[in-house]
């Protein structure tokens, strides 16, 4: 789906979601920042004590993906409700800090050149 | 321009600047669930020592804004790494996510039914 | 109990501990840092919704602050695992920091001298 | 130095170290929590792309390692600041929480017996 989803349809889905349930009183950059923290170290936990070649493995598994899908899900709801909350826009935000990134970490083939 | 790009296209433009640099034996799933968790503490760095109204004020602020867009970009690109590396498809892992905090958290306007 | 237990004490309770179960192949140092991370995390989600003065008026709560103790009291069994595993003495690390810190952070009275 | 010095002892130069500072209106305890987390991110960072492996060769270096004791320090000062702030007797919630893990996780020699 996401070929035909667009950043501002996931907005769009978040923002009636917290909408709803009146939660824009609690929707601070603060607390919304710690809550990208504390779902990011849920992820975490999925790889506490594996070494890299093993957390690759839990990803065959597929209940254990859906899980590890589900905290991904987690941060990125957090992170689009701070965008929709601040008023970022998300593709602007990537594209410039890539381009940025383009001249720090230069490609392997133009460094062979 | 968020109304104007897909999931996919992001995927993409992450993909191929990983791709460019050979880092794809870096980016194994324990490594970027670290690297969110990293960014995101980085994001968290800016509202540290503020109440939840001053973290407000920081946003109104052009230059202040365009640093915490940055951190959230640097969040986001790892998550999508992430997704990319693990073939997550994110639109999906969101609704479904969405859906079913639906039943967990009903809306305010069906309580009051 | 603090002025009568020496940091060297609760080094030993968690090496004894950590040994008993024949954990020490999980302490390595990478997953160890991602354990402090992670309930560090847990610390965080007792304020993730409050306001700083909020946050304060739990510890009134003597359940709830027994709740929090027991998560920092999470955190610092890690991080005295970790210095257990790589072999650092935690009080000079944080004399060593706090000294440093001294002329970083030069203390008010000097400032107004 | 571990030996000779008590939880006390390291509570008291944190104590000073704030009121010398007139920290203490900072040192709110969503403040403490951000900040443990933030550092604990900065532990992170130095095992980041790292095998768990290449992760403890870094101990082997003496620079590194030092860094990495740093890092440490930062986290424990504020575990510490964050116990003086909240009235938190750190050994006993450490003591409390290893009695009853004790129960949690039996130790491999009964499991054997």
């Amino acid at each position: 789906m996401d070929a035909k989803t667009s950043i501002e349809d996931l907005k769009g889905l978040v923002k009636d979601f917290v909408a709803a349930r009146e939660w824009e009183t609690f929707h601070r950059s603060k607390h919304l920042a710690m809550s990208i923290a504390i779902e990011a170290a849920e992820l975490m936990e999925h790889f506490q004590w594996n070494d890299a070649d093993e957390g690759q493995t839990l990803l065959a598994n597929a209940e254990k993906k859906l899980e590890i899908s589900d905290e991904l899900a987690d941060i990125l709801i957090y992170c689009i409700a701070f965008a929709n909350q601040a008023d970022i826009d998300i593709s602007t935000a990537i594209k410039s800090k890539l381009d940025r990134n383009e001249f720090r970490f230069p490609p392997v083939n133009n460094e062979r050149k």
